[in-house]
């Protein structure tokens, strides 16, 4: 049976960080590529993907739960009107692949945890999501870590940098043009991004055709 | 047999991006902290490391090599004076646990590769190191990826966040602080460092004793 996991995604004027190098409206479809990528990844790994969504959205390759409430109750509520396994995944991790994605949900442990860069949680597979309730925002790895240990839960911390890695700024890019794949990618090469090595930093650079 | 393993050390004035928040003798002290860490752990999966020092250093956890040739020419050198199978492994991952270490050396491939976040290299390991050679700084990753492809090498690019986390700014500190244990996280402790939430942001504050 396959699993059932969850993108929360946020349509509009998304991905603010990167406004210094991409227009609103990239950004939108920049946001929507990496969902894509995402969603191809759980679907590749034999998950059955739906996307929740703050905003009505169409998207040919999951279904759309539409939800007007903030990040955590939206999720606590769909937590709590079901049961069974579930995987709770950002929409922001393009780096991500099927591999990945089944070294999460193979997990021996009750749960597992995906650590994001600077103490958020990009990844939360629960075996019974009945035992479990989500806590974003803030340092909210070390929150969720204390939710599991507090239920008596055992969880697995996924070390995984294509799942540590989750895009929103300039530098983050880099990690894309270096280790990305799929629609993502091919979205920035197609705004005229390419690696730039100065000093010994490797950043990127944008050329527009004029 | 255990694998040999080298970690190339610069102990003068090390991690200048630390610059605002600790003094270069403190950079120095954390410097040789991670250095420790690493050893330990590489020491604890079963290698045998040893330090590749740009200057003398006294180290009670593993031996010293002082060189003073320059990354490439100094690690090429090492390559060439010897065979069988090398780990390389940078002085400043701190998160890297022996389990880390144990997946990099147990690749089924001809080697292994640990990407570092900003397209740089953290770890290399060769099971016949004559087949290779190195060529740091800049996006060394992708040309160590083309070194062993033109040496028709299998090559695993080894997937995590700790082996990926580079300790080089005050942002990564965040993770040190949320995901570090041994000497290096013991010392910022001791620094006074600590978490910071800021705007939903997770950053590192430093309050100092009167």
């Amino acid at each position: 049976m396959s699993i059932e996991a969850v993108v929360p995604f946020k349509p509009v004027n998304p991905k603010s960080r990167l406004s210094s190098v991409l227009t609103k409206a990239e950004r939108e479809l920049f946001a929507e590529a990496m969902l894509t990528d995402v969603v191809m990844s759980l679907k590749e790994a034999g998950c059955n993907p739906f996307i929740l969504s703050t905003v009505p959205l169409h998207c040919s390759h999951a279904e759309v739960t539409v939800s007007g409430e903030g990040l955590n109750p939206a999720l606590n509520s769909l937590i709590g009107s079901s049961s069974g396994a579930l995987l709770i995944i950002m929409a922001d991790l393009p780096l991500v692949t099927p591999g990945v994605v089944r070294r999460i949900i193979s997990t021996p442990c009750d749960m597992a945890l995906g650590p994001g860069r600077g103490g958020g949680t990009n990844a939360i597979f629960m075996k019974d999501r009945s035992r479990f309730h989500v806590d974003y925002y803030g340092a909210s790895f070390l929150k969720h870590r204390e939710i599991a240990e507090k239920a008596g839960l055992s969880c697995e911390i996924v070390d995984s940098f294509r799942l540590h890695t989750d895009v929103d700024e300039k530098e983050d890019l880099v990690e894309l043009m270096i280790h990305g794949r799929g629609k993502a990618l091919e979205f920035l090469k197609g705004c005229g991004f390419s690696l730039l090595i100065e000093k010994g930093r490797v950043g990127v650079s944008r050329c527009t055709e004029e």
